[in-house]
């Protein structure tokens, strides 16, 4: 029900990946007026999914503790992320409200044992491929022990979608001689180098400019830093995309130009679409949450729930806790904190 | 001394902008066999320009602590910094050692009255024009007070350099729901909503794609997540730059589409160019420091220095002294706390 434009963009994406995962079954929550008439035009569609009716869904602009009071138990958005505690679904996908989201997840699923709280994944694409960056807006101020965790939980995610045995984990940090970073920075750092993990190479701190250059493949940081690092390079892509489009327009002979290079021009906006990452990965949860962008089209809700189909065929979860109980073995016991 | 390729590049960008800006005296502090030897091949810039031989130069790679320690009272670089301490000079230049560059300010000038602890400023172009953000790398966690204290450098610094009278300004921070911000962040909104001040325009809390949108005239941070941000962007206009460049190159349409489009892809360059915004300034000291980007050209040392005079030339540390004390007195005296 949720994102900008609700099950009249959404569901045509389940059809279209169906062309590419064909073997998806889909359980819909969300109210029959809005979901029926258009699951009625989308027979493939209609044939691989059960619908559900919920006769509430979470607003985009409901706080967090607003949508659970009113959304627990019933909302379309509850119900499909209790599918998934149920093991009814192996994956949870939405469009809609982050906060809410969030706040259900925890509250349904649980953290994951050995650890505190659940961080926000992306997808970056990179000069090299594509990194994970995490937190991206779960977790503000995350202890040395949160961040190592988030390391961990990035690497399985690493594992999991790259097929990459042993990926690279940096820490993200400010490399200005004069601050010497956060204390809690260079603590996860001695943990995470000590710890010497067989499914992760520690690289070390990496800096805003790193994520981009595809430096390390997993990017760890607390969620305060990660979410403005985010937001800040969708700005600056998207302000540099305003500068060429204006410049191509500005003469007739960049407008010849354009018509030239249109093909090269399509390539750079394909290396630019945000839509084929979109998916934050709530991660450190028992289950898998998937939030899509708000505001994305068909091309890119399907690219999110492609994005948890991957995940779940690689068997992130079990990866990622076999990773933490190791982790935390390692550390012992007397550094150990579990979530109550 | 400072910078990846010393006098040799650095002399050559004063002598440039000796061409814009004819009313600059410069005073040189150097090691005079590196220095004589290029001044000598600039006639206008030595007509101009004052030389003081100083054995020692701070190394690019030396700790804050040891570049003190070596270089105090001796170097280039505190000789320069004294020279705005005695009034010697209106502004100091550096492309060398932040981390130096930064202690040997704070030693030497010390913090303004009613400001506990210094920020970098950084001039960001934006969509609309240009912004400022603050800080991007001096001061890590800083708490409300301290940022509203950077607001107010901050918009001095826009009233000095973008002559507006009452520039926006914004208060960093991440909008996703089910994160509150952090508290200091809006204890500092609270402060700045209540102080209304007459030499801003408290704009309330922006995120990280508000920066290259030009939101606010003005962006306030800690240092931690404002260095990240600044090195992200940086990060993300290299890779899109790395994008379009493979992208032209790849057919021979491509090819002849640059060559028509060759002004516009100009254009462009000129707008993502780094050079132009060159410099960023320490802000909360008893006199102006630019530090000049260490890999800088002879274009892009002159833009620093030419930032340095603009401010000069618009009374910036007046402007701020006024703000920061009329500022004082609204809060009262129980909320202030000064720098020891």
């Amino acid at each position: 029900m949720g994102g900008d434009y609700g099950p009249a963009v959404l569901l045509p994406g389940l059809e279209q990946l169906l062309e590419r995962r064909p073997d998806i079954h889909f359980l819909l929550f969300g109210r029959q007026e809005e979901v029926i008439p258009v699951l009625d035009r989308l027979p493939r569609l209609k044939e691989k999914a059960e619908f559900f009716h919920c006769e509430i869904a979470v607003r985009m602009d409901a706080k967090p503790s607003q949508a659970l009071r009113q959304g627990r138990w019933k909302s379309s958005m509850w119900r499909a992320v209790e599918a998934v505690k149920n093991g009814e679904a192996d994956v949870c996908v939405s469009a809609g409200n982050t906060g809410a989201l969030m706040a259900m997840s925890k509250f349904c699923l649980r953290t994951m044992a050995n650890i505190e709280r659940p961080a926000i994944a992306a997808i970056w694409p990179t000069v090299r491929a594509e990194s994970i960056v995490l937190d991206v807006g779960a977790t503000i101020g995350a202890d040395a022990q949160q961040l190592t965790d988030f390391a961990i939980l990035g690497a399985g995610m690493a594992r999991a979608l790259f097929s990459i045995e042993k990926p690279t984990v940096g820490l993200l940090n400010v490399g200005v001689e004069e601050i010497k970073g956060q204390e809690e920075v260079k603590e996860a750092g001695r943990m995470l180098r000590e710890a010497a993990l067989p499914t992760m190479s520690y690289h070390g701190f990496v800096e805003g400019d790193d994520i981009g250059a595809g430096t390390t493949d997993v990017v760890v940081s607390e969620g305060f830093a990660g979410n403005i690092a985010l937001k800040t390079a969708e700005g600056t892509a998207k302000q540099i995309s305003g500068y060429l489009r204006s410049a191509m327009r500005r003469t007739l002979r960049a407008r010849i130009g354009y018509l030239f290079a249109r093909d090269a021009f399509r390539r750079l906006r394909e290396k630019m679409d945000v839509r084929k990452v979109n998916g934050g990965v709530f991660l450190g949860l028992n289950g898998i949450v998937v939030k899509s962008h708000g505001g994305t089209d068909a091309e890119g809700f399907a690219s999110a729930v492609e994005l948890g189909y991957d995940m779940v065929r690689n068997n992130l979860l079990e990866k990622i806790s076999n990773d933490l109980a190791r982790f935390h073995r390692r550390i012992g016991p007397d550094k150990n904190k579990t979530d109550a």
